[in-house]
């Protein structure tokens, strides 16, 4: 039985923790912590994006030509929102509604998120165990020229427009990763830090205190895919985001940034990347098809797992 | 300026007031006193059906074939519902959410009731004015041999199968009338009493303090239209809960029950009520079309309006 443990944010971490899935199967287990920085209150209804990425993704219902939400979704809540002048700006779809109003009630009658999460992973048939990076508020803000903006306004909102100055997780400090997280990461046999962003999806994970001792007391080695080559992201805000940092955008910046805990790092054949003082493990990095995520998880399990 | 002002409970309710509305037409104002008494919290979510009713039926949205809800919704928030293994006993539509999130998310900012109606009112370009008879929380609960049953639980999961021994509205005692509602009896040209079930929909009405007082106050003419002839009712569960409460079901019973402030009686042609002591106006009381629910209006206006 192959422990596997992964920290993961939305869609790029999801399909990685998919790929491992289907790869271990019935000889594994898989443990997703996954970032909560982003969840919000949204017209009242508690939204956790990256844990729903994961349900969605794992449960077969993603949208994945959309990139986020379900397959086959209809619009007709929002549709009705926007004909009331409520706030239409977060796209919320009507099947995507269950899960918010479901954990919003769950919520207020003080079940913690972890166990709600766990409900509903359960009720969709998810072998993977899915965990919230903690059960407590921690909410990711970003510093901008425009002043602070919730991650959400920032996100989705505002499109990543507004230069990053600084990420915040305000909350994380008083926050405690949630129960089985540190179990996960001490007992696994391979600690996988997925290719999301490190400085939106991961750190926010990180921040959580426990988290990152754990990560450099666990006999697991740690390995991060690298979400960047040669300039370049695989997807998302990452490149511009380091760039407005003042990082240079490469596998060697990321690996400095995990370096405290970090063995291996998975880089794509072609990325340029010098001596790291970390073992470097080169593969096709890209996983657009199912074939290509599981054979992704292969070669970290192949070339990691000792 | 004719100001008619009408007590309502759901779809009976809102026909007829959809009607003197199309009558009037600039050169009048109705208001819809609306009974709350029904309202309830579903999956956190505050659930005003009567109000719906009236925002649906006034905006030309309603499903007049199912009889409740909005025409051309979807269902996928109850699908993703149930495979989440959340109650789904309560139908809602995808598009109807809309109404509840906004409700519940405005009631939690501390917005009274009656001015989320009004702004959902104005947002569909309603003339009428919706007035909840309460900002305050009352409750109807219905008294069965099985015990106590909140109302939805009796009229939607049970399907009002629970033989009724009482009908108690929790909280009305302490309720204030909504602003205007004391206003509207006391000023207007005309009161009507909508053909409600008079004791699940307009008796929470006249269970507010003020509201009864005011119907006996008002110089206006009081008038009911009779929900039941010879026996039956033209719909719903009327006819049966008078049975089980020990009334015949008569439009005389209802003559009764309204006594102390009505003063015309609106009954179908061939009912047979007998001296009431109440001045009795016959006519056709069906209001399956429009055209229908225009003639009653104005025949409850040519033959009431002093």
């Amino acid at each position: 039985m192959t422990r596997v443990t992964m920290l993961s944010g939305g869609v790029g971490g999801a399909k990685l923790v998919l790929g491992m899935e289907r790869l271990l199967g019935d000889d594994g287990k898989v443990t997703a912590i996954v970032n909560t920085g982003d969840d919000f209150r949204h017209l009242g209804l508690a939204i956790s994006p990256d844990i729903d990425t994961l349900l969605y993704t794992l449960s077969g219902k993603s949208n994945v030509a959309q990139g986020w939400g379900r397959a086959d979704e209809t619009w007709s809540f929002l549709q009705a929102v926007r004909s009331l002048s409520g706030e239409d700006w977060f796209a919320l779809g009507d099947g995507d509604l269950a899960l918010h109003v479901l954990r919003t009630a769950a919520l207020a009658k003080g079940e913690p998120l972890s166990q709600i999460v766990a409900r509903f992973a359960a009720s969709w048939g998810i072998a993977t165990r899915i965990l919230p990076m903690t059960d407590d508020g921690v909410a990711t803000w970003i510093d901008s020229p425009e002043g602070p903006l919730a991650f959400q306004e920032y996100f989705v909102a505002r499109r990543c427009e507004p230069a990053v100055r600084a990420i915040r997780f305000d909350g994380a400090e008083a926050a405690a990763p949630a129960p089985g997280v540190i179990d996960a990461i001490e007992t696994a046999d391979l600690v996988v830090i997925a290719p999301s962003n490190p400085y939106l999806s991961v750190d926010p994970i990180l921040a959580v205190p426990g988290i990152r001792q754990a990560l450099g007391d666990t006999p697991a080695r740690v390995v991060a895919v690298s979400p960047v080559m040669n300039g370049q992201a695989f997807k998302g805000p990452t490149a511009k985001l380091m760039g407005e940092l003042g990082l240079p955008v490469t596998s060697a910046t990321i690996a400095a940034h995990y370096a405290p805990f970090l063995n291996v790092m998975i880089v794509d054949h072609d990325d340029e990347i010098g001596d790291q003082g970390v073992e470097i493990v080169r593969t096709d990095i890209a996983m657009s098809t199912l074939d290509q995520k599981v054979a992704l998880a292969r070669t970290i399990l192949d070339s990691c797992l000792r």
